[in-house]
């Protein structure tokens, strides 16, 4: 395995494998990796002949009141990570080389990029859909994984990719979880332990959702009503949003039907973590 | 010569002349060809394997009140025409599949956007970019050739494709004029016989313009008075802009130095013409 830190040597690597014919999957992280990152190498591992792993803290996905500064980096542990997996070649460009002084382009997903999260991180994923989009045609993977806890985030790089006519197939894995359920995130190393404890709700409020839809209940708000209770419970917990909507167009769902996401932000003291599920009537309903 | 219409054809197309090592030369247009758009077909005819000429009037950057229903189309005529040039592939997609129900993707290359053609045509150059990009991605071609008449498409485009990473080469070419000195366009035709005397006028004021800068004004308010004193004179010409910007960012130039643009637009009647000339003063001032 190597580490690649310059744009035109990625290309280039990439092309020889194009052309001698090689299926590349492509991984794009921001480092930390934990299990739900490595599940992600793991399925490319399985699924292509060279296997890319991005590891970039992406500036333009940070507003300025945000971590991007303390966001944590450990590319030495990684490193070690991305070799157990068997990834081929470790990308992690330098800030400055992706976006140069005078840089200036964004692709923006209109609408998609304004709710749920969007709305209390307006730019963030114009940032997103901006790097992954640098980062497909610096990498022309065939297929690229992303993680289901990102939810919103998979929902636009789908679209970006179908609008744009990007050729290169997403996928989308489940989410990791600890053993209590937690979802698995770098952001989660902020948590005292205290904090780590009350972090379950999230996982907890989205468990009673699904059971109330298991049992019949098709009312959203009432669904909501009892998510935020359950987590209005905890002094610690505050929250962003709690959001049913479908899962292409992200508009709010009045009454549960086919598929649909559930979705939820909630700071854990100063920490804001995310969490979903997707609720597919003809399978789990 | 074939003429594609599906976007998966188009690409599986290319996708074969890729693997078979062919460079890949392409030329966007918008159809109605010149000898503006065949001088840039013969271009990538001298320089690739395989020649694509796009023809697609895109409706994203006609904004409303603009002349997207009236813009000339000729596709028959067309065909002709690139046949003639050697062209292998016409791509005329339809605009329901570039552009299909639920689109929401768009790329913004801002700043450059807002500024001369961009003040009256707001959405223009954000419909420019968002198509180019989708082309790129469809045709996947190693050069890519635009015409110097649209002078700041092709600062945005080639500083799309320089941040975004697109793997693609972008050659301008220059403007072809006719006999009496006006920038060939499709919009030409709009023009009745007494307007298309008059709007030689654009040309001649940038004539005049670099005569001046070759006796030594240096001063861009004094050649851009000069400018719009011989086009007012007209009275059937209504000037929109006259600029002179540094050619890399398109911000104003106070004292010409070095490589700057003089871009205007002049309606001609109701008909808006551009036209612009680059100075150079190492080479021609």
């Amino acid at each position: 395995m190597i580490v690649i830190r310059k744009l035109k040597q990625i290309y280039s690597s990439c092309q020889k494998y194009k052309n001698a014919g090689k299926r590349i999957g492509f991984v794009a992280t921001m480092g930390t990796l934990h299990p739900g990152h490595l599940s992600l190498i793991k399925k490319a591992r399985k699924e292509n002949d060279i296997v890319i792993v991005s590891i970039f803290v992406n500036p333009s996905q940070f507003a300025p009141s945000e971590d991007f500064k303390k966001y944590p980096r450990n590319l030495k542990k990684d490193i070690v990570l991305c070799k157990k997996e068997g990834a081929d070649i470790i990308f992690a460009p330098e800030a400055k080389e992706m976006y140069p002084a005078g840089y200036r382009t964004f692709v923006d997903v209109s609408e998609l990029s304004q709710c749920l999260c969007g709305k209390s991180r307006p730019m963030h994923f114009r940032g997103v859909a901006t790097v992954v989009l640098k980062l497909f045609n610096l990498v022309q993977p065939d297929t690229a994984y992303f993680g289901q806890k990102d939810a919103q985030q998979a929902v636009i790089i789908k679209k970006m990719v179908a609008d744009l006519n990007v050729p290169v197939l997403i996928k989308v894995m489940p989410i990791v979880r600890e053993g209590d359920g937690l979802a698995m995130s770098s952001r989660n190393r902020y948590l005292s332990p205290e904090e780590r404890d009350e972090a379950v709700v999230l996982s907890r409020a989205l468990k009673e959702a699904k059971m109330m839809i298991k049992q019949g209940e098709r009312n959203t708000d009432i669904i909501i009503q009892r998510m935020r209770g359950i987590i209005m419970r905890k002094k610690i917990a505050k929250i962003d949003y709690i959001s049913i909507v479908y899962l292409d167009g992200l508009n709010m769902v009045s009454a549960i039907s086919d598929k649909c996401l559930i979705a939820l932000a909630v700071h854990i003291g100063k920490t804001r973590l995310i969490d979903n599920a997707i609720i597919d009537l003809k399978k789990n309903g």
